[in-house]
């Protein structure tokens, strides 16, 4: 951290600053400047909240050095996390397809789904039993009721299983019923919820927020592995911007800045990132391309008819075409 | 809701949208441009999703006429909605004062804090006991020890008392100790924890998210409403822009909008909202002059050595400066 | 600036760095860490590219102390910039109203305008004659025909007059109609423009863009004083976020901000930051309380008929209201 | 368009709004709901300011139903438009390469890098003459010499030539010495330039801004059409969000929907839109994938020593490794 002394600081300011940094067990580095005076701090100062400072007075600027992040970083392990999930292994040089409906609707709707991706080889099927709908008047979920479709459809067509977990109170009822845990978007920054799914050794598949930056997806990370869970995904789902013809603005700059960054799998949503079906499939190309270690596609027998994100969700045969592109692609950037 | 039709649709496709409307039990009014058709669906369709009409092959565009929202608009209550907590009342012209630090600390801090604002005149005391921090190795707040030195500190000093909740698991518990139930920008999409708050009769103060859009927002009003708690208080605190001067933008559009299109009471966090103590005497001034109905303010007798928000809080004497100014404006606007 | 090494950098790569300091004739000052080494380079360094410095190996991030903006900055100049305009005077105690039409579209509509607004009180008059419209088909305005009619109604309402330039090949010849020439917001960054009217010394308002950062739109007006002229005042007027219920997001921080950063005077248009006529006279009431030193409103006899901005345009008499509670609410802040 | 009427609205409010539809000569057609009434607006409305109708008593909504653009869309034209410029043709399966420094340094420099990039692939040279810097201070590049040695680089090296005009009255000068024209980030909505490069039928590289919607960049696009110059190529180049990672957002998701839209080529410029030499190839990589017609690619002999944009500069190696990597996706995606 360094800490930029506004021209107008006085000697007793500066020497309260010090006796500070002092405090949280820091060493000082003054440099003295013509204009102004800039402490450098010395030493890893994660464990203090570094904006506390800009509250006295003379501070104009806090810059911090060291990345907040440590665990999930690729400075403290260089080597890809690889983690395994049924027959799917995330973080290899292998493109991984997680697959399935937005909503678990029934018993055949899911095994039917099921069946086709597995077909047309995806490894681990989606589907949600408890919906995170922004209307209290939508389809909310068929609850418990869905996680055992959910487990006995992913049985069947042998595939492992992912759904998503909303609240703390449910997470280890679901995690009996699934193999992967999904945060979704609107729960990036649920640190309880981050907590909770830190104490197990499920996997988990954590979902950057529409407007959670880079660091702060890291950060949420960070949380879960500093409870003890490793098995942590990130996914790009699309941020919030000004941009209103798409749901949402896929970052696709964040796939290769998170594998640079981190050593944990990427995977990258282009259902929910797009919003529309239509550019599903270019951008799930886009997504391998700039180096994805897998996808997360909607897919439903009859998106006319589905409960939750027909918009976006592809048919078995539009799914079946973007298998083919997507191994094309793989290849020309030497994955699988 | 308008379903407008591609100048390419199909009789075929047309008439599939018309029976799905059916199915969903709304009516048709059809509109034959020479480009292109145009279906009108006619009576209240809040319950349907009406984005999956987009999967339909030959639809261009949905556009929906009816808010999604209802229960918190001023056309279903025209009236103010008044919330009562403690001496306090929200919504009516007095503006009400929120006030206390980020973080308690301990019990003789809080208490301080208390008896000092409640002299300046805020009727309600806030302080943070879970604190949601994006970093794990942050200052996580002292818990269930906390809320027990705010309701002594509010007892003593004779304030109502605020608190966040983060978790569903922790409402009840919560709810025991403190007058009014704070859900924070995190969780203002957490609809498992808006359902839960919604259970009660205890006064919730909704806070916007970051990036929460204001239709967002009174939706998940609507879920509290729509579970039987009507005693909500809406809480604008920055949205996240890409100014990077300021930690969030104020969107003081909101308030007036907000007072427009609901009946519920809008407070302004200009701590949060700037991330700034020098900016926050202004920014509550602005919100006040624009109808907010109150404020929530950081206040800390020591910002230098506070373990949460030092940098936005003010120190007693700057609040009391803000009051001053405050009630100055609100006379300029007809209020108290 | 503060050039930090990544802490895989080599003795070699700092030295190439630290080279090319001294090669920017600029004194360096290293701090060696436990971890990494930190480059502290002393002096003025505005003329030379920062972001240059990342060019190089083993640089991480390279941290600005020194504003890039010099002239425009409170530190140069510690007293108010006031700007006179005929009767006017921008940067003083008094609250300033430029008002008007948002395109002049007659010799009588801007003439009885003119006469409305004197009236009530603003002393300068607005109106469009180049219009920048996003469509090739809107109404492109009156050009120079409509200036000889502003010309005219200033003068005979005796108010002083603003309109927009948007080329350098009609700086001089709108300079000769006016007194003041607005920059408008596609343009904070046109800058052969604002070398263009930095040559003049005829008063020019600054608007910020809808994507502009507060320290872009110092740097703009940086671009004019640096040509010569300091007859500048910066104008905020919305920016562009993801609410969409609003036409933007009118950016309230802005304000007391630049105050702090700035010694130019500081305008609101409530008309563009809002794009609906009725949050106009709230958010006019907020800019003055957050501490403007003017307003900018679109005002037309009859916004219905209006070629342009009739949306967020008053009628007189709403007018008239937002000039009354605009004066009371600048008593209340110790304005006039 | 179809407008929307409030639910309170009266029928004299709606006799108005009737008249003023037909007054601009467009036919009307009313639906009577249960609680409001909807006017649905027939014909062509592309010559009206929709917006305006929201000045009506009574009127909740407007809903656009036309583009407002035309010309430019695959609807007006379904074929791709192509565009010649020099050996090279964008708008083909071939994937073309624009590529060159951020600045013209010198004769030898740009030769240097011409005779490299010519080797590697490229087609187009690109270099700044007159650069488009926020700060007074930086370099403004060396104007009129510079296209000189642009323009017999170009010739030697047998590449046709771009390079960005930033100001009406140097439109023709610069035409003279360049194949293709280059309209900035800065100048998206600068019409009076759109116009300017519009009545030349020299190639336009029109570069989306970064706060411009993609709506409003074939609005761009539109306005250069309309005046008569068919040859226009769109380009994403980044946007800005809340991100800080990374300078701009690169919106992938235009890509294919640019394609969808217009029959315009679309290229990406993957030096712009990251920031970040590092982020640069597997950028442009996906950018192929996602259906790009081509790239534009920042490259510097010497990026450390780079007057402009060094940070986000590929060296001759790293662009020559990104040729063949964009080879192989291409081939990938059925592209050369």
């Amino acid at each position: 951290m360094i800490i930029i002394m506004s021209s107008s600081a006085t000697t007793a300011q500066i020497a309260r600053v010090v006796e500070r940094v002092e405090r949280d067990k820091l060493d000082v580095h003054i440099s003295q400047g013509e204009e102004r005076t800039i402490i450098g701090v010395v030493g890893d100062d994660r464990h203090i909240d570094r904006r506390q400072y800009i509250a006295y007075n003379g501070v104009e600027q806090v810059v911090p050095i060291l990345k907040q992040y440590k665990l999930v970083s690729r400075v403290f392990q260089a080597a890809n996390t690889t983690v395994d999930v049924g027959s799917a292994t995330f973080g290899t040089d292998k493109i991984e397809l997680i697959a399935g409906p937005g909503a678990i609707e029934s018993e055949a709707q899911i095994l039917n789904i099921a069946q086709t991706v597995k077909a047309l080889g995806a490894t681990v099927l989606q589907g949600g039993a408890f919906q995170a709908r922004s209307s209290p008047y939508g389809f909310q979920g068929l609850g418990e009721q869905a996680l055992k479709y959910l487990q006995s459809a992913g049985k069947e067509a042998g595939l492992a299983t992912i759904t998503a977990v909303n609240a703390t109170a449910q997470v280890e009822m679901i995690a009996d019923y699934v193999d992967m845990l999904q945060i979704g978007a609107s729960n990036t920054q649920n640190y309880a919820l981050l907590k909770a799914v830190g104490k197990l050794k499920t996997p988990v598949l954590l979902r950057r927020g529409k407007s959670i930056k880079i660091e702060e997806l890291l950060m949420a990370a960070e949380y879960i592995l500093a409870e003890g869970n490793p098995n942590v995904i990130l996914c790009e789902r699309g941020i919030r911007t000004f941009e209103t013809y798409t749901n949402n603005t896929a970052d696709i700059n964040a796939i290769p800045l998170l594998k640079q960054l981190s050593h944990l799998p990427v995977l990258f949503d282009p259902s929910e990132a797009t919003g529309q079906w239509n550019l599903v499939t270019p951008m799930a190309l886009a997504a391998v391309a700039a180096g994805a270690d897998g996808l997360m596609v909607q897919v439903h027998s009859d998106p006319q008819e589905a409960l939750s994100d027909g918009a976006q969700s592809l048919k078995p045969d539009a799914f079946a075409e973007l298998v083919t592109q997507v191994r094309a692609v793989a290849a020309a950037v030497s994955r699988q």
